[in-house]
This record gives structure tokens, C-alpha cells and sequence, in this order.
């Protein structure tokens, strides 16, 4: 049971984004445009991110739904795990290291990011708009999550669920669909 | 000098929200809502909720534009300094420091808050909606001082640039204004 009454029995961020059509809007918009926009790295790589992040803030709800995410995306656990013990030895690009090496300096505090992690990335080939990016994508799963947790939001224990809305996230992206995903992993018309 | 090639020489967060149209647009929607929609909690209360969590991340540029948004609202330096030293003991109402209890939770991160802590707010007269706002302000102010920092922006040390967009933040809000205030104080047009 959330701390607040929801117009809606949906579990983690969904039920909160379905309770307040308002604020919802231009977070769903924000995400789409980070994570779903034209952009140099892949999907895949900007919800690693999003993982990442959201592993860090302990948020268990945000983390099974991302880490899906990548999954669904091609990734794999082997993959997840490993960037969640150690980014640096994990099976991507050094590019990739050094935003995943920025994302989790960003989690813990922003003036974190010191000009040496910037000049890593740059070195390994990151551009601006991609350590734009991964600056904001990681300072917003650091308001979702925050979000989702401190509103004691429910989270399935069924990774069904997870893998059900995980299609959703990389079919439909993050706009509002036309259906909901319950925490059974039935689809409900809005 | 801030750690990416912006196209503009703007300060703080004014300088990233110019940068990057397309996502300053929500980030703006998202403030504006939250900070000057219809509300019983007042203008000045919801900024003391994005003024304390931005303290309590170190964030210099937030933290000195909020609190004279605060001063410009009303407030002053006893009330501030009240409440960056606890919150518990400042000048508000019972109410408030409830809610400042929550959003110097969030700002820690999600699920430090706990039901004693929402019990104790919604004790003191606190709505749900309140609840609500003051999860998602200290949130989104988790985003902005991350994303301020983690790009290593340029903060003013004179206090009278921040009066003047402390003076816009409450006249204009937070909407994309037509006249960008410059680092020495005064204004372009954009």
C-alpha cells in the first residue's frame, strides 16, 4: 500500500504517473526524449543507465523494471551483473565504462563529477550531447526513484510483470499506452 | 567554465535549460506545476521545500536562487538559516516541518522515508496532495542539483544576479522567459 490514496491500484511508477495525468506528463515526455530521441548511443546503452542509477538507489522497482528493459533490448544478466559489481570490467565499450563511471558519480551527488571523469570520457570518443545525456538521464532515475520509494509504492515479486512492461517500455516507449499492465501481469483499457 | 560547450554563456541551470530546448521544455512544465500551480501550500513553502533539499546537496547555484526566491517571496536570512539548521526548531508551521522532514528524507534518498514519517504529516494536517508535491519537489530538485553540478556550471558569486532572477522566478515562474538575465546582472534579450 502506498503512504498516499491513489486513484489506482497500479504497482511502482505506474500508479503514480496513472494518479496525476499533471506532473506525469512532462516526466513521460522527458523520458521519451532521453531514452527513446534519436541519439548516438543505443537504447540499450541509455537504459543500462537508467539500471544503473536506479541499482544504486536501492530502488527495487525502477532496477527489475530497467534491468527488463535491457534484457528486452538484447542484454542479458550476465551483462546486468557484471555492471552492477564493477562497470569497469563489464563487457562494454570503454565509451561506455566511462558514462556508466559519470552515471554513478552523479547518483551519489553531482559535484561528484570531477573534470577527470569528463576528460575519461571525452578521451574514449564521448561527446558532449552523449555526457549531456548521461548527466540527465542518471539525475532523473534519481528523481524517480526518490519518487517511486518515498511514496512507499508497491513492487511486484513476479518477474513476469517486469518483462510484460519491459515490452511495453521498447514497443511503446514511455508516452502514456493505451493500456495498463496490473501487478498480476493482466492488461487492463485505461 | 562548465564541462560541455554550451551555446550560450548563461549561468547555472539557465545556461544548461537554453542549451537543450527540447528537454528544458518538460523540466520547465514540471517546475511550473509543481511550484506555481494552484496549491495550498504557498509559493514560498514549496520553494523552501527546493531550497533546503538543494542545500542539503551542496548545490550553490540552486541553493542561492531558491533561498532569494524565498527572501523575494517574503522570507528572509533568520528563516533560511533556521531551516538549513533544523528544520524542526524554524519559524513554520507544524505542518511545514513535517513536510521538510519528508523532502530532507527524499533528498537522502526514497525509501528513507518511513510511514512514522508520513504519519507524523498527515497528523499535523498535511493532504495527500501535499505529501504528494513535497516527494515530488525534493525529487526533481535531486535532478536539477545533479544535473547543475554534474556538468560543472558557472556559479555567480554576487548576490544581486540572484535577486534579479529571484525576481523573475516570481514574476514570470518558470516558464521560458524573453529576456535571459547574463552573469554580471544584467539582461538580453534572448
Amino acid at each position: 500500500m502506498p503512504y498516499i490514496q491513489l486513484n489506482n491500484n497500479l504497482p511502482g511508477i505506474t500508479g503514480l504517473l496513472e494518479n496525476r495525468p499533471d506532473t506525469a506528463e512532462p516526466i513521460r515526455q522527458l523520458t521519451q526524449i532521453l531514452l527513446r530521441g534519436p541519439h548516438t548511443l543505443t537504447e540499450l546503452e541509455r537504459e543500462l543507465i537508467a539500471t544503473i542509477v536506479s541499482y544504486r538507489n536501492g530502488c527495487r522497482f525502477c532496477t527489475a523494471a530497467h534491468g527488463a528493459t535491457v534484457k528486452a533490448l538484447g542484454g542479458n544478466d550476465e551483462l546486468l551483473n557484471a555492471v552492477f559489481r564493477d562497470a569497469d570490467s563489464a563487457p562494454v565499450s570503454d565509451k561506455m565504462k566511462a558514462l556508466l563511471n559519470i552515471a554513478g558519480k552523479v547518483q551519489q551527488l553531482g559535484k561528484e563529477v570531477k573534470p577527470a571523469d569528463i576528460e575519461r570520457a571525452k578521451a574514449a570518443g564521448a561527446t558532449d550531447k552523449e555526457i549531456h545525456d548521461t548527466v540527465l538521464i542518471a539525475a532523473l532515475f534519481c528523481l524517480y526513484n526518490r519518487y517511486v520509494d518515498g511514496l512507499g509504492t508497491y513492487c511486484p515479486e513476479d518477474p513476469v510483470y517486469f518483462e510484460k512492461l519491459a515490452n511495453r517500455l521498447v514497443s511503446v516507449g514511455y508516452v502514456r499506452a493505451p493500456h495498463a499492465i496490473m501487478a498480476n501481469g493482466e492488461s487492463m483499457h485505461k
